[in-house]
């Protein structure tokens, strides 16, 4: 854990480092991840088959090897426990209204020059749906990521996700019925990636591709960008808290430890205005760390990654917010709007005291697949419309042709153009 | 130019064929780009000044060979012939009024659980324009490109741009002082990208790149993807003309030819159902080609890449139009809307006898930054949304998180994730 302060003598220094410090893949991977792409690319199923068991142990032979049926989704789903299985409906519905209110809507007018102008949302044909298998094999991942493309009218939903040796997560399987997805296939890895962008005989091509996964899979994307859409480049998770010292400890270290215990490389920072409070949640972390069954990564996120910023006054702490641009931003104090109107790049804002960012996770309804890596001061979290494209158009009658069309005839002739000067010319007789 | 007919023996697989040839970018590309990207990373306006005297023949040495002032931005527009200056002027104020419309609204609501939801949408801080020198130096593209970022609230627009052996471009000039660029550099290729991407020491980064370029420049902005956000992987421009045979074949041929007219690679099919008129536009277009200044361009894409598809009836022509996902779409009939209802991916729609695209490239008002190469598929044209990023924010009180503290704690521990279900716990004292 890095413990600074706005006040020490190299602080400037040491803070522009942990702003630069982008905790991303290296040239290995993408080197490894273009072989892999072009190998699905060129021998399609057969590459998927060698892939699979060398990555995952798991032999593609029979359909079943190669694909889970919508009837398996279904015998999870109703095996659930039912507080489970009412938690994972709660939270399919809350953040299917939280997207329903995201849909574009579509424009159609004529304007005083008679030219009528608009625009047509439509959702993509199919959407691809990648789901981690080992830790990060996350049920509520699957609903966040298949929600909002079902949300958006998406046909055709596909799932990938790796069953090392064959064993699949019966939640991710409930998760997958109660979301609706349309296939299900059983592999995993960069290879997943590129047989749903490029399509294999078995597996159709999609339109885009979301969802979590690791190095290789993110890079997969990354590489796949322009042949499908993506929805953004993931790194490691990250978390800022803003908190003064009238909070319990005990409840900020929990946050912190929160995200801690994802990954060994995700990083979480908090910023306070109080040093006795940064002390004691220092402490604190120490002993929550060692009642929690995910102490391992926790403990080495925390020590690797882990950030303690002491400022002069919390009025300090939306500047460095912003430099930080961070994943999730929690501001634990009694007027969090104050902050919050500060904050220009962030992925998701918690405010107040009761706000913890795993209701955010899981319940709340916004999606939690975020920005991260400083990426929220251009991207936004997923969304209904990263299943959606929009057409415009536009129509002209000859009125209108004749009321604009002389200042693209003078503008096409200035950039040495002149088809473009001609179409126009030749419907108005010139 | 390639001929087909539905009704041809071959039509199935020569359409299939057209459909995938994606006319892109090679893989020496990628690697060459990759280098410069790097050189750039590493050694910042040494490499800039490297570079532009290897590929432009411009010598990087005083600030005037380095910037360009917004004083001879201002020249250059009061130097306009009023003819130019004010079609220049209609267009920015047309497309400045249809992107204004576009700004997303802020989400702020409490819903009857209690629990306070919402979303932020803000510019990003900076933008950078990549404006092509040579043959693509459009001042349209300026427009195109810098008002929908000036619509969203960016603050400093900083325009990139080549200066082959040091000449510069007045009409660019004029369009950038126009749109209100905030700093235009003399640079251009992927290694402005990368100085865009990464900043150096005269240059500060910027957060989104847009803006068309060639094949090396479109690479370089697909590379950086994810360090910054970028508009969208640009390939060559196209059109599709939808046309029955009571139009004018001189129109359709003007149209076809101002497609053809931009580059080589640049790509004009027209669907017909009347043979007849198929054959009078492939004939005219022969005769309108000789009289271009633009010949030698047009008549190079339309022969490599022009194609006449006869249909049996224009009612196939929707499913082509949604397999082919163009650029452009033309839809020369009586009733254009009836095909228009039933085509699903389009970058953008030209509807009826009387809208040649030309009048969209330059003063419709709609975005002339489009999908190309089936991108429409999952993309949309540019617009104030790939200018602006949406921040979620979550707010709940003790009695919000209680009721549904619960649901997001039996998911956590179904996930294996205690630190978040303790987070929860915490505060509702379990």
């Amino acid at each position: 854990m890095l413990r600074l302060s706005t006040r020490g003598a190299g602080f400037d220094q040491a803070f522009r480092r942990l702003v630069r410090d982008r905790r991303e893949s290296d040239e290995d991977v993408a080197r490894d991840v273009a072989r892999i792409l072009s190998d699905v690319r060129n021998r399609g199923d057969e590459a998927l088959i060698d892939l699979t068991t060398r990555f995952d142990g798991h032999s593609l032979s029979d359909e079943a090897s190669w694909r889970i049926e919508p009837a398996a989704c279904r015998d999870a789903f109703d095996a659930l426990k039912p507080e489970l299985r009412a938690a994972l409906e709660l939270a399919a519905e809350r953040i299917r209204r939280y997207h329903e209110a995201q849909k574009p809507e579509d424009r159609d007018y004529t304007d005083e020059t008679g030219v009528r102008l608009g625009a047509k949302w439509l959702p993509v044909d199919a959407a691809g749906l990648y789901v981690p298998g080992g830790r990060a094999a996350y049920p509520s991942s699957l609903l966040m990521n298949a929600i909002p493309a079902k949300v958006a009218g998406v046909e055709r939903l596909v799932v990938v996700t790796p069953t090392p040796k064959g064993v699949m997560n019966p939640l991710v399987l409930a998760a997958a019925h109660l979301a609706g997805a349309d296939e299900i296939w059983r592999i995993g890895g960069a290879q997943a990636v590129g047989a749903l962008a490029y399509g294999t005989k078995r597996i159709q091509p999609v339109d885009v591709i979301t969802g979590p996964g690791n190095a290789w899979v993110a890079e997969a994307k990354r590489q796949m960008f322009g042949v499908v859409g993506i929805d953004m480049v993931a790194g490691p998770s990250e978390i800022l808290v803003i908190a003064d010292g009238n909070n319990d400890p005990e409840w900020i270290a929990a946050d912190l430890l929160s995200q801690a215990e994802h990954d060994p490389s995700s990083q979480s920072i908090l910023i306070t205005d109080d040093p006795l409070f940064a002390d004691t949640v220092a402490d604190r972390i120490k002993v929550e760390i060692a009642m929690l069954q995910t102490a391992r990564v926790a403990d080495q996120s925390w020590n690797k990654h882990g950030v303690i910023i002491e400022v002069q006054s919390l009025d300090e702490a939306p500047a460095l917010a912003n430099a930080l641009a961070a994943e999730h931003v929690e501001i634990a104090t009694d007027d969090p709007e104050a902050l919050f109107t500060r904050i220009r790049h962030a992925g998701s804002v918690f405010l107040g005291r009761h706000t913890p960012e795993a209701v955010g996770d899981y319940v709340a309804g916004p999606n939690h697949v975020l920005p991260t890596g400083r990426r929220a001061r251009f991207a936004s979290g997923l969304s209904v419309l990263d299943f959606m494209k929009r057409t415009s158009f536009i129509q002209l009658d000859k009125r209108a042709l004749q009321a604009i069309g002389p200042a693209a005839i003078a503008l096409a002739e200035a950039e040495g153009l002149p088809a473009h000067a001609r179409s126009i010319e030749t419907r108005l007789g010139i």
